[in-house]
């Protein structure tokens, strides 16, 4: 059977270029903290201004949104809801060269031999980098995303801060975006025909199958905490250890119990503390304050439940029996999220037409796809990454898995042009 | 029996007048932060002033050695080495009103009796107020005091460096010292006659038995560590827990460490991890690196000893158990202090010889006391703070009990004087 690419007589997607791509956007870090792109620094407008160059030379016509999205359009031979591919450039502090960037270029890559075979879609196709899908100075993530999905609106753009005191709203200005205007930026379910990601599998599954593709069935659902400890102050000379009220001594309880109820629970589960503060944070200083961010994920909506019980009802006896204040808020409860068997099916279709070997398997982290999802049905496909490792300087992809992704990216995106006129 | 005091016609010291001093010190804070007058700050610089300025006026030659020490003189009746009163006038981050104040108030309060009543004494006097005695962001503390008794080069202070990259050399030079001549400050045993310091308990002995005044037998000494750890930087939903080298993890268990170690030894051993400090400090990612400073004290030898070997092999045994390089580098490694007991003698007569109840006690917290140990016999006297708290903007003494303090310190000071002529 012919792919739909070979049927076309386009060519397909270029190794050289991509790996030209990666070593571009690898340059464009904090020069002293590699490989560092948070959104709305300079880093990330020098990004964009190279990403917006490339995506008007593969025949596209860029404008950026409300919310600072990117996005790259070709009109299609009919009017309608588009395609669309995207992912995001920005990383978190340290954070790699292929968690997001990966899906950019590769929706890039795909307009690219679109336009050397001089093919254009039935459907309009957009190639879009989301603002900012990385966790903020805001207390927020995938904010491009969030706001096209309309889970973002301007009042609350305007009212987060981060440490200097500038809003979101601000912040999105500096990218190119309105944030007074943000609610421009929001889509309705309906209005994008289907939305395709690829990422890096940020987990070891499929380098230890070396199996160059997954097809993603589920996203776990990520449900966050902010952990406020108030002990007391006291001398770390003078104050007997029955007398303390340590903030760090409960915090680092709290620390333990996160990773034995996410263990205890199995199914997938897992529990982070990612950020830990102690206050005033001195050697001779018995710490009165604490504040921690907790981070569980999970696939199965039961283990999810108990999980949070369990470690809800952990806090409150560690408080009581330390005699300090524990107060959990909860900054994020989300449901996993199931991908549509039709869209597990196409991907398998497609990698099985370009003779890619392809296993199922679920995703730990998040992606802008989760909100996507409120909008149209969703595909997710994952390449192999080195030992499993993602957000840190030695995430590490290989080119020829990524030139495969976008192989199948390709197909699948005929495939569903074709199949959905 | 006549005090010394009386005997002389000197006028007591004045509860109005400390109250006041008390005040104006007390505002010379950075207002977001009360009570907060960090060494080498502007509102360090302010305070110094001001106690210049008064050292002066109670007729002492006030000048700043080296270290940036600032000392106020009286020639005695005869040459030789001089009765020293001091402590410091900096304080932790939101630490505090009385810690070390006290003690440079009860000195200027001293000299302030000795010049109304019009008595000079045998011995030369020297009211000091040392230079940076909290820790500070060059990695030590009781800077002026150590330089002074010999145990702080010029080449190390050239070499420290705070966040900024500014020397501590610089930093000396910024309140008057001369950091290049730092050895200028040293003095040799024997060439000062006796020391004295006055200072709030930071524990809660005097307060729970309502005495006014304790006559300190024993300071414990620091041990200190800086604990490194290196796990792997990860994604937090991508990584299945088994997989994981969480740095944080490892150091939650090492501060449990600390507080089971210090418990189990009992004898007055306390342990605090003041400092925690993870990286990349990130809500989605495992963190792959985490700092602990480690700060241990004891009166007991053999306490601390056991205490210590403990916990560096129970460092050890979590580094292995969970994957991660565990680093301990000691800091400090000091012995306990045993106050001559003549001098705790002559502290408790002079308090029967003005009235105030005194009991003996050993101090959890070092003091300038403890360098200046190295110069000559001291005497270390303390008020009660309510509730035991220091290091927190609660710290709190009653003014009645700094002034009976400082009744007791002019009386000793007066009897050392003719005693030792």
């Amino acid at each position: 059977m012919l792919t739909e690419v070979l049927s076309r007589g386009l060519p397909g997607p270029s190794a050289s270029r991509l790996a030209a791509d990666l070593g571009t956007l690898e340059a464009c870090t904090r020069p002293d903290r590699p490989y560092t792109r948070r959104a709305f620094s300079d880093e990330d407008r020098a990004a964009r201004r190279w990403l917006a160059a490339e995506l008007a030379g593969a025949g596209l016509d860029v404008r950026v949104d409300a919310a600072g999205n990117q996005i790259g359009r070709q009109a299609g031979r009919q009017d309608g809801p588009a395609l669309v591919i995207g992912s995001h450039l920005d990383t978190v502090e340290a954070g790699g060269r292929f968690d997001g960037i990966a899906g950019v270029l590769a929706g890039l890559e795909v307009a690219r031999c679109l336009a050397a075979g001089g093919h254009r879609l039935v459907h309009p196709l957009e190639v879009i980098n989301f603002t900012c899908e990385e966790p903020s100075d805001f207390g927020l993530s995938t904010i491009g995303s969030r706001a096209m999905s309309g889970k973002l609106d301007a009042a609350t753009a305007a009212r987060l801060r981060d440490r200097q005191g500038r809003s979101l709203a601000a912040a999105i200005d500096s990218v190119g975006g309105r944030g007074a205007t943000l609610d421009a930026a929001r889509r309705e379910p309906g209005t994008v025909r289907r939305y395709l990601e690829l990422h890096i599998e940020q987990a070891v599954s499929l380098d230890r199958a070396k199996v160059p593709l997954g097809a993603v069935t589920a996203i776990a659902a990520p449900s966050r905490y902010r952990v406020s400890i108030r002990g007391r102050q006291d001398h770390a000379g003078g104050t007997p250890m029955a007398d303390r009220h340590d903030a760090v001594a409960a915090a680092a309880e709290l620390v333990l119990l996160v990773e034995r109820v996410a263990k205890d629970a199995g199914r997938g589960m897992v529990g982070t503390v990612g950020v830990i503060e102690a206050r005033p944070n001195m050697i001779n200083i018995v710490p009165g304050e604490a504040d921690l961010l907790v981070d569980f994920r999970g696939i199965d909506a039961e283990a999810i439940g108990e999980t949070l019980a369990r470690f809800e009802a952990g806090a409150i006896e560690i408080g009581a029996r330390r005699r300090v204040a524990v107060e959990s808020t909860s900054l994020m409860r989300e449901s996993p999220l199931t991908v549509g068997p039709e869209m597990v099916a196409a991907i398998e279709g497609a990698a099985h037409a370009v003779g890619a070997a392809c296993q199922r398997l679920t995703s730990g982290a998040s992606h802008d796809a989760n909100h996507m999802a409120r909008l149209c049905p969703i595909g997710l496909l994952f390449i192999p990454c080195r030992d499993g490792r993602s957000h840190c300087p030695e995430e590490w992809a290989e080119v020829d898995h990524l030139a495969m992704g976008v192989r199948v990216l390709l197909e699948l995106l005929l495939r569903l042009d074709r199949e959905l006129s």
